[in-house]
Formats: C-alpha cells, sequence, structure tokens
C-alpha cells in the first residue's frame, strides 16, 4: 500500500486526512480556512494530542491569511475558537500560546502571517524531532525477533512525526528487532482496529488484531516478549495514566514476567503531580458503550462504568522512554 | 419492568424470544415447524447450550406433530436437520439422542407424538432444576452486601431455566448478599452488553457495564468482592474453558486477592480430558472484530486473533458451583 500523511502544510494550505473513516475510506480535506480545522479537531477528523497542537498552530496561523485590517480582533476570535476544540488538550493550550506569543511580539510587522507559519511549521519540526528521538531511544529496549502487543494508536496518526509507542515498534521492525505485533482492538473507541491496524498495515508490519480481553491468552502461551504503549500523563514518580485498559496489560506482564514500556515526550511527565493518586480521572459518555459507529448495539439508558484512563503503579513499568532518554526505575522526574 | 422468558412450550407451539433483537425489541416468536426452530438455533435467535438443547428436544417432538405416516422418514430428515444447526453443541446433540431414543422405543404408539414432547419437557425441567440448585449451592459463598463482577451471558437467555453464575447472583441479590454487579461487555459479540445488561435490568438489580479492559481499574479501586461466570467445559483437574477474557478475571482476582468463581452444571464437567492443555480452542471469524452488529468498523482483510475462549488453570479457580455441590480445591472429577 502507499504511503499516507497525517497533516501536512503546503501551498499555504492545511491538508490532513479524515481519521474518522480510516481504514475503509482514505480521504484527505484540504483548507485554508481555520474554523474549518477547529470543526475537524472537535469532529475527531483530527485526533492525538501532538497532532490537534499542530493543526491548531497552523490554524491560528492560517487565522490572518490575506487579512490586513482588524488583526487583533481577528486573531483573538481565531484563538478563542480553537480553545474551545478539546478544552482537556494540554498541547492544544500549549501550541495556540506559542502561536499568540509570536502574533504578539510582531503584530505590526507587515509579515506577521508569515512569522506565525514559521512558528506552527517548527512546532511541527519539533514533533517530528521528539518522534524521532523516542524511536531512537526505545528501540535499544527490545531484543532480537520481539513479538509486540501495543494497545490503543499512538502512531503518525496520533501525532505531527511518526508516533511515539507505534514509532518505537516500527523502527524496531526496520531493525530486526521487532518480527511481530497484537494490537489491542481499544474499545470502546476502536483506536486499535481503526488506526492502528491501519498504520501497521501500511508499514507492511504483520500484525493481529484482537480484542481487549484475549491479550491474557496470549501471554498463557508466552507469546509476547513485551508490551508498549503511550501515555496521556505521567506523575513525578513514574506513575502514568494512560487509556483504560493499559493497567490490565501492566498486570499481565507482571504476572507473566514480561517488560512493560510506556513511551511519551519529556512534555508528558506532569512534575507537579506527586502521585498516580492526584490523576483526575475522565469520564467518558456511557453512549461509547451502546453505540458503536452511530449504530445502537444496546439500551442507551443502561448505566456504565466509563473511565477514558487508568493510571498504571510505577512498580509495573519497566522503562519510560522519552525522546530525552529511557528512564528505569526508581522513577523521578 | 415486566416478565420475559427464553422459551415455553403453550398451546402445542414453541414461544421463543428472538436474542438477536434484545435489548432493543423484546420480540417473541410463536411456531410449531421444528425448520423455523432449525433456522432460530443457527441464527442465534436461541443461543446459550442448554438453551439450544431444550429448543430442539422441543423442535424434534413437533417434527411429528400432525403427522401419521411414513413417521421414521420425517423423524429422522428433522433430526439431521436439527443436529447440523450447532455441530460444537454438545447439549444439542445430547437433547436430540434422549428424543430419539424415546421415539425408537415407542415409534408404533399412537401417541408417540406426546411421548416425545412429554420427553422434551422433561429435559426442560431438568433444566430448570439443575439452574436453582446451582444457585442454592452458590450463593453460600458471597458474603452479604457484596460486589460482583460477571462476563458474558449465563442467565435465563443462555439456559432453559434461570441460569448458572447468573443464578448466584440473582439468588444473592434475592438475600441480600449482592449489592451491585458489573457487567462486562464481552467483546466480540457483546453478550454482555446486549443480553446480561437486559437480564440484570428486568431483575431490578443494580448494575453498572463496562469494556472488558476496565475491570482492573475497579479492582484497583478494591470495588470487586467476587468474579462469578459460566463455564463451557470443565476439565477432570478443574481447569476450566469458558469465552474469552475469563482468564483475565482469573488472573486479576489473583492478584488482587480476590474470590474467582465458575458456575456450571455438572454436565459440563468433561472426565475424558484430564487437564486444559488437552481442550481444542474454536477459532471465531475475524470478522466478529471488523463488524459489529451488521455494521464494518474496519477493514475486514485485517488478520485478527479470534479464540472463542480461553482455559483457566484450575489454582485461580476459588471453587467450582454444580448442581451437585460446591467444589473447592484440589479438584479431582
Amino acid at each position: 500500500m502507499s504511503e499516507f500523511f497525517t497533516l501536512k502544510f503546503e501551498n499555504k494550505n492545511l491538508v490532513f486526512i479524515d481519521q474518522t473513516k480510516l481504514p475503509l475510506v482514505e480521504g484527505y480535506i484540504t483548507t485554508d480556512n481555520y474554523e474549518r480545522i477547529a470543526e475537524a479537531i472537535e469532529g475527531l477528523e483530527i485526533r492525538g494530542a501532538p497532532a490537534i497542537g499542530v493543526a491548531a498552530a497552523y490554524a491560528l496561523a492560517l487565522s490572518l491569511k490575506n487579512e490586513s485590517s482588524d488583526l487583533d480582533e481577528k486573531f483573538n476570535k481565531a484563538y478563542e475558537r480553537l480553545a474551545k476544540t478539546r478544552p482537556t488538550a494540554v498541547n492544544l493550550f500549549w501550541a495556540l500560546d506559542s502561536v499568540k506569543s509570536v502574533y504578539q511580539s510582531h503584530k505590526s510587522s507587515s509579515s506577521v502571517f508569515f512569522l506565525l507559519l514559521n512558528k506552527a511549521m517548527q512546532i511541527h519540526q519539533d514533533d517530528i524531532n521528539k518522534c524521532d528521538a523516542i524511536a531512537n531511544n526505545g528501540v535499544e529496549l527490545f531484543s532480537d525477533d520481539s513479538t509486540i502487543l501495543t494497545h490503543c494508536n499512538t502512531g503518525k496518526l496520533a501525532t505531527g512525526g511518526e508516533g511515539t509507542a507505534f514509532n518505537v515498534i516500527k523502527k524496531g521492525y526496520e531493525l530486526g528487532k521487532v518480527k511481530f505485533v497484537y494490537a489491542d482492538e481499544t474499545r470502546p473507541l476502536l483506536q486499535g482496529s481503526r488506526l492502528t491496524a491501519f498504520e501497521l498495515s501500511k508499514a507492511n508490519i504483520p500484525f493481529q488484531l484482537l480484542v481487549d480481553s484475549a491479550a491474557a491468552s496470549l501471554f498463557k502461551q508466552r507469546k509476547i516478549d513485551a508490551v508498549i504503549v503511550g501515555a496521556d500523563r505521567i506523575a513525578a514518580n513514574g506513575d502514568t495514566a494512560n487509556k483504560i485498559g493499559t493497567l490490565n496489560l501492566a498486570l499481565l506482564c507482571s504476572h507473566f514476567n514480561v517488560p512493560f514500556y510506556i513511551a511519551a515526550p519529556v512534555s508528558t511527565i506532569d512534575r507537579s503531580i506527586l502521585s498516580g493518586d492526584e490523576i483526575e480521572i475522565e469520564m467518558r459518555n456511557k453512549k461509547e458503550l451502546s453505540y458503536i459507529n452511530g449504530v445502537q448495539i444496546t439500551d442507551s439508558n443502561f448505566d456504565a462504568y466509563t473511565p477514558a484512563f487508568d493510571v498504571t503503579p510505577n512498580e509495573l513499568i519497566a522503562a519510560i522512554i522519552t525522546d530525552k532518554k529511557v528512564n528505569k526505575p526508581p522513577y523521578s522526574f
């Protein structure tokens, strides 16, 4: 299959893949309208915290394309609109504020649009570099011909670059260290079966999907050499919040003596949080259990336990791989 | 909500609930046509090994309703047709053969239809009795006000009676021993969110659904007092094959020191199998991962690991509850 990309800036437009249609349709949208990009973030056409940050930076820069009057009003309106798209995404605010600070220093310059664009491109390039650094650091942990299990989507579709945990796997495959990947489908939103499977297939990496609860039977057959996943937030002591289902895998690794790795940029580490106990867990809409791809599968009035994340305690984590280095326990960030 | 039933025989017809439409539509089908019942078993309108056995027994009896000539030919044709519906269901063959042996002894009797019907009713009543005995035996294991987690569907919808593991939970709720139930949605076929949730709701038992991978986070919060599930096949040493995802729960129980129980009729114990290593695991169609309720969610060409069952080793099982008694380790059947 051919190469794909998540987002790129060309001919003064942002071009991005519509992730809601993947993997059944590989369609790209081209726009220079920041409102369209805001809608794409809200509607999950663009998802993954780093990818959202990069897209929002481009969108904010684009808000001044072809504009020459009332810049303050137009810029602030675009900033507010974009900030509302995914209010819990830390990367989103960081990216918007980075562009805003360039605007504030250069708003009277005739080339302000290009300066903003330059900042957005720099944010994008930084993300690409971080993804590569994570892969280079992490791949050293794998033995030759390993079979790796992963959860959720942490690849190119989630970042501005080649991914976090997924990029370690991909680099490992290129170097002969990974020979096979098992990908959890990752209920409720199926990022594994829709997105990770698409990325594995595009990278020609041999893989099988599985329902999340089938991982235990692979471990029992000693088919898994390592598990690697991403992170949403890492506490100062190494406790890690990540997609629901992660803790289950860490416990299986502990029981079967298989290494469990986290891969994430340094920016995911939140030193203001001392331990995982302080991480608040977002509860999702219970309709994520009663509807799948818009089709109702059960009574939406049934109550449900719907944590978006779980927290894996540091003692279950063999290493936390960042763009800076491989951190081993005891963790102290 | 009102009472429901899985199947009953009245006015010389079998009346059964269409489980494929649950819980969104509670619809019943009335028929005296064995072919229609065969189609219901094939199409999963009737499912659950004990329920299939009972339905097939009634269907085989119905094949001679209003017939007075060429009985052998008609009976054998119906037998062959029904035996083809779910070729791996042990209860199906056992039930068909029980009815057949009555036919062979009484085929020249003018009341052969009623004798067959009587046998089918007896098979049905036996199943009801077994379910009650399992509940009475198992409920002794629960402490007061317990919160129980279960997997898949083991209730009235799966049996001719009130269920196996589900019936222990239900009896426990009636006696004040169970105060809350967590029900795994049970991918890929979602028997938990479609069927167990429906049964819990009908029984007015407080519950929440969860994606299968979220169980670990409940255990970590010490919210689960016991896990109880059914069984597809139990080896002579107590190793138990059950719906994929069961082993994962048994391992969580072991890690968090929570009792893990199996509830099943004695007929589920297969003494010819010495250990779980000898149990062959059926692989399901990978479309169960790429389609949900007929809607495609990912590329059906993606390869998948699709075991229908996993095997829980005996050392992880705190008790095996049957209609005869509560068996404790070490198991020797």
